[in-house]
């Protein structure tokens, strides 16, 4: 421990990301990435920039990638918050509507990072048990808290909550702040930013990272009142004016011009999910249902950190969590069909021989 | 005010950062931009970039970027922190060595982003005057504080304190965390980064915005003793794992394989800077000696606020700041040759006219 550590660095622990092992000889099914290349516009738009004026700042104010997105939302430009990834969108969020001793709540099973910011920041944090089908549970986030923060679908289990339990939420709770993090709604779930314009306490945080592809540029983005919006620009003008480089936000504008390449990656993914949770099953596993682009499995004769070990040794990475409530778990990516059926064979093999 | 908002979101105020006004119509000497192009190394490194593979996160950990950089400046690989511009060093570095209520020193004239940091975390900070040559005076800062943060050379000044001065300030203060913010530094300052080895408390920050032209990019950096980098990753991994996409970190890495074109672009903007300085001084300005890629300059005949608005009139920006010690001074940013001529023209005019 070095002397010069605040407080906060001695008391609080990171976040583990997902082992980038990116040497070309595994098959990352461990980070939940697109299997599949961006956008030809993202392509072209890369290949032709003009790297000259690199030496030129970006647009702090994003003022293109908000209108883009503004339009495809049906939101106003000043709805709408850019970030490095939503990981920093979110974070953001825990600078700009909690104080040090406030209390909000999530569930203990979900994207591990919000437990990191409650730590790091100081906010007190209750974490409520999800329903026996792995489903967040809101009914209990009606408690006395300032905010709650979840993932919908949720990670790693891959559930989804329904719009209608979220809006009626939101109508019981219109003093808490809600932060619905909807990293991966583009894989089949409903997303609420129609319900922006109606409850000023809602933020909707999605990333280019997953849906898009385009993990490798950072970008993300927040939605909802300006209010909220207001005060997550506040925090970035405070840490660092310029968090988003000029070829992100131009290949991100472009991302947005091809639906037609953005549809068919996501129902591919979501076609190669059907297949390989129903195989799954085949073999004994209980698959949860998802609507992520990854599936959260367990197999009651067979420890999951034996079979991560075993994919690993064989090139194949998915994600294992030590913690104890998920231990006998895995969260696998979906890859591309080629990737999936080489996955499923090897776990063919490795619940016939451990 | 919203309701949802905290109590720092209420109580502090953010950077306000240059005017951006990039529609190709204006002469920009007002963000200290490099007025020349990235190395040629950069462009094709973004020209034959494998887009496709942007679907994968980039590489957390920075490692080539920061073996490039130990070899650099002959450091060890866990000396370096790698950062989105090196304002996200800074503001990560209150966040990893300051608590609530602790107290540090910075000059009342000096980069205005440590203000807004100190503020919006709470930090207790004490403002220091120049010296009567505007020079920052390190003696004033041997008091009781828990740390200091100066940038050298100076912002908006251009000044640079001696290398000796800040030796010897750490050798008195070896209990105080010393930042040293060299943004400017490749302009003619002298780097103290050879003292790291000294010094453990001793932590300097750098950026490719300025001497690599790549402020478009965001590439920043921090050095210091194994124990300070350990704690800023630590709060890097408590916000955001993946800062830089991977776009910027191969550039970055290309840029560093052109010390040529470094040393070319850096030493005309440096013989500029001459130039400018002597016609300015010509014209009756007072010109501070900068080792910065801008000069700091005031006439005793006409107003700063005038003369910003009449060069932009003309299509040229410069730096105005409304602040009381320095209203009466202009920061504006060494272009090309072309440019300045332009800009001295422009001043002559309207020193003649006002």
């Amino acid at each position: 421990l070095s002397k010069f550590w605040s407080s906060r660095i001695k008391n609080s622990a990171a976040y583990v990301p997902g082992e980038q092992i990116n040497d070309g000889t595994y098959i990352k099914l461990n980070t939940n990435e697109n299997p599949y290349p961006p956008s030809r516009e993202v392509l072209d738009t890369i290949r032709s920039f003009d790297s000259t004026r690199l030496n030129l700042y970006p647009d702090f104010s994003c003022h293109k990638l908000k209108s883009a997105l503004a339009q495809k939302y049906g939101l106003n430009k000043n709805e709408i918050f850019i970030s490095n990834g939503s990981d920093e969108a979110l974070a953001f969020s825990f600078l700009a509507f909690f104080d040090c001793g406030d209390s909000i709540c999530f569930p203990s099973i979900t994207y591990s990072f919000y437990k990191v910011y409650a730590d790091f920041f100081n906010i007190n944090y209750t974490e409520t048990k999800l329903t026996e089908s792995f489903e967040v549970d809101l009914s209990v986030f009606d408690g006395n808290y300032k905010g709650v923060v979840f993932a919908n679908p949720n990670a790693p289990t891959g559930k989804s909550v329904s719009f209608a339990k979220i809006k009626s939420f939101l109508e019981r709770n219109p003093e808490k702040l809600v932060i619905v993090d909807e990293a991966y709604v583009d894989f089949g779930g409903q997303s609420v930013v129609p319900l922006i314009h109606k409850h000023d306490n809602l933020l909707v945080t999605q990333t280019f990272s997953k849906s898009r592809a385009l993990a490798g540029l950072r970008v993300g983005f927040a939605m909802g009142n300006i209010n909220l919006i207001n005060a997550l620009e506040q925090v970035k003008n405070s840490i660092n004016s310029y968090t988003l480089d000029t070829i992100a936000l131009e290949s991100a504008c472009a991302s947005l011009r091809d639906d037609s390449h953005f549809k068919t990656a996501v129902s591919k993914i979501i076609n190669t999910r059907t297949e390989v949770s129903e195989k799954l099953r085949l073999l004994g596993f209980m698959v949860i249902e998802s609507k992520a682009n990854f599936v959260f499995i367990s197999h009651p004769g067979f420890s999951a950190e034996n079979l991560y070990s075993g994919l690993k040794e064989k090139h194949v990475l998915v994600r294992h969590f030590n913690s104890p409530d998920i231990q006998n778990f895995l969260r696998v990516s979906i890859g591309t069909h080629e990737q999936m059926s080489l996955f499923l064979n090897l776990i063919n093999e490795l619940t016939i021989k451990l």
